[in-house]
């Protein structure tokens, strides 16, 4: 009896062409990550459920993936990289030093309803400073954002700042920071639901009045006709929350760093920006491609004041972001985004070595070598088939070169080297020559 | 209440400088993989139980992390890539075509025994040639194998061969092949438990001249003072096998290549090498390190002949290998093999901006980016902390060199270089002298 071979709803296989996307932006990322001295950290997939869920009773308790092991042990699989990381700060932070900057990118599993278009198996990506709190260290954070995107070819994007605590000195300025965790589930859902009905919503928890200062301040300088630079916009923040705090100063601050470093174009305040969940205190960054905005932020995050309070006394400050890569990927094949991304390897090989007689395998890894020592990749094909078929292969995984040759070839150390794009042949070559033709094509 | 911060038994985080050689190993290894025309594919870790386990029944079935999902689903984490990936080629051979070269590096989860020091959460690294049933694609992967350990910086290794055909031709030739099952997995303990103890085990199956039989056949090659090469030991093994059958020609095209292409130094005909899988059913291969061979294969494989058999009609035969990642790298840190070994990134960044002055951190970055854009790393330090524990920080993270910059520095556009190891400082040079100074330094 055979079985069906199918896999779970929400689950995706990753087939070559688009997993060689995938862990090339990964490796992308990586190397401009590892460029600022962050260091890469991993964590079990699997954990005690308690330590993931701590007290529960959200959202995410009824999303989990959770069992009991066979060792009688609640576990469950992580649902995203904050959590295990905040455990694992409170286990190592000793070990590893402060300040600490570090990625992960790695798999998170929740069960999700898959009518959404969302998946239930998909990778996190994110990067944090801890241990520091200071305009520094959030303002590296941005840099990170700007350059892991620049550095995937990527310039075209804004990034929207803006300051929870500012916001809530102003709530307070106002009279109305009791209710400010609903306002900022309101005023996060703007950009979703428009002015009109975030007003709506705004008009159901304070007076007109309150709701008019709320909509003046989440609007700051987005009016068309005031055209207002950073520290213009911040002014009138401050003006609205009662005047100059530690927030505003802050705020301040990054914007100088931002014009010392000509770092200030990517970059808008944006005090609409509040990110709805409670964990941040500071900064909030969210970022938008300027090409295709609608699809969302793909990088956010911000700044928190203490990682580990579920497991431990220290206190752990931290900044950080988090790149939504489902949705970054899909955003790199859009048309409007393809034209300025290039990243490698979205071809197999760069050579076939056709297969003109089985027997003569050795040889044609002597020749491969050769090339690969080179930085070229080589195919080998294994079975002496009809060239028409070989070139097909070539054309599918979308080969530039093939190398023919025979056991006439092989006396005299030549090869023929035939072009697969205008099919244009170079005869009896040596290899050496066929590398310096090679390398001129720029692969 | 806090909650303890743990993590489960026989489960491990990964911290920065663990993590980082793992990555740069994997890194290598892909880069080989890539150079070879391998493609990566991803599968889910959570897959349908059914699916991941057939019939079941056998030992994996203990070991298995299994439980139903919140929509009633019997569901497992995979625990090896091998039964995923023939589910894989079962759903989409026909989409991606064959011959189909891929790998795939994930991790696997099994319920083991932790006392034998098993992890229950582990990476596994696959490589397959699917669709092929030849010398040519044996001798690939056997390439492959050596390629990947020599671009890793190991080069004192030995792949052992043999095949499991021609040991089937052999156990025919004496007429015991029903017992051949048993006998696999006695041969298959030899290097573990020694001659004698293999010879008991043999003597319970069969009579005392075909154990003789069996243990000329296994170590046929083996007495220091025969020194036969591979073609030798091959002819003997022939001749034990009733004479030339597709077996013994098949292993001498694989020698021939090997000769040809300059690559059988590393290489040993090693009949004692079974593998101890049902599964095979050509060449096997295992790979162990000159210096610590008793740490045992860090690289194992072979030939089957219908991958998904339990999902599909279509024959699928292939060849392929597993690189024991945890294996390897505990070797890699081994004292024996740390020398031959260098890879990258064993030090989180290559320069530390100090902090002199916490409001000039927008030039720091600027200095920063010039460094970065040319693929050195660069670590800033965001507070305005005592020099000495500036340099404790840098010391930790090994980093080589410190940037010494303040007010008066940056406006006559200069900054000062320390050596961190010699404490040699070069005072007031431009950004480009530095450059070209730690460039020199091949970092």
């Amino acid at each position: 009896m055979q079985i069906n071979p199918r896999i779970l709803k929400g689950f995706r296989d990753a087939l070559p062409d688009q997993e060689i996307i995938r862990r090339d932006t990964f490796h992308n990322l990586e190397k401009t990550f590892r460029s600022f001295g962050f260091m890469p950290i991993d964590t079990p997939a699997l954990e005690y459920k308690e330590v993931l869920l701590g007290k529960g009773g959200g959202e995410t308790d009824k999303q989990i993936y959770e069992f009991t092991d066979k060792g009688k042990r609640e576990v469950a699989l992580r649902f995203d990289l904050t959590v295990p990381f905040a455990r694992f700060m409170a286990m190592h932070f000793q070990t590893i030093g402060l300040p600490f900057k570090r990625y992960h990118m790695a798999k998170v599993w929740r069960g999700e309803n898959t009518q959404k278009g969302r998946y239930r198996e998909f990778y996190q990506c994110d990067f944090d400073i801890v241990g520091l709190d200071n305009a520094s260290s959030d303002f590296e954070i941005l840099l990170l954002i700007m350059d892991s995107l620049k550095n995937l070819g990527i310039n075209d994007f804004t990034v929207h700042l803006s300051h929870r605590g500012l916001f809530n000195a102003f709530l307070s300025h106002e009279g109305i920071s009791e209710k400010s965790v609903e306002i900022l589930r309101s005023v996060d859902k703007l950009t979703k639901i428009g002015l009109t009905k975030t007003k709506d919503l705004l008009s159901n928890l304070v007076t007109p009045d309150k709701t008019e200062k709320i909509i003046e301040y989440i609007t700051a300088g987005q009016k068309p006709e005031s055209n207002l630079n950073m520290s213009q916009i911040l002014n009138k923040l401050t003006e609205l929350s009662g005047g100059s705090n530690e927030h505003s100063a802050r705020l301040q601050n990054i914007i100088t760093f931002l014009q010392d470093s000509k770092k200030i174009n990517n970059v808008v305040l944006d005090p609409s920006i509040t990110r709805g969940l409670d964990y941040y205190t500071g900064i909030v960054y969210e970022t938008f491609l300027n090409p295709i905005p609608g699809i969302g932020s793909i990088c956010s995050g911000g700044r928190y004041n203490n990682l580990a309070a579920l497991y431990t006394k220290e206190q752990l400050p931290g900044v950080g972001a988090s790149i939504g890569l489902d949705r970054l990927l899909a955003a790199m094949s859009e048309p409007e985004m393809k034209k300025s991304i290039s990243l490698p390897g979205s071809t197999s090989s760069d050579i076939l070595i056709m297969c003109m007689d089985e027997s003569l395998a050795g040889y044609y890894a002597k020749i491969a070598d050769q090339f690969r020592k080179e930085g070229i990749k080589v195919d080998m094909f294994h079975v002496k088939k009809k060239l028409v078929q070989q070139f097909k292969y070539a054309e599918k995984k979308q080969i530039g070169y093939a190398i023919i040759a025979g056991s006439n070839e092989l006396k005299t150390n030549t090869l023929n080297l035939k072009n697969l794009e205008t099919f244009e042949e170079i005869k009896d070559i040596t290899v050496e020559k066929a590398l310096t033709l090679i390398k001129k094509t720029n692969l």
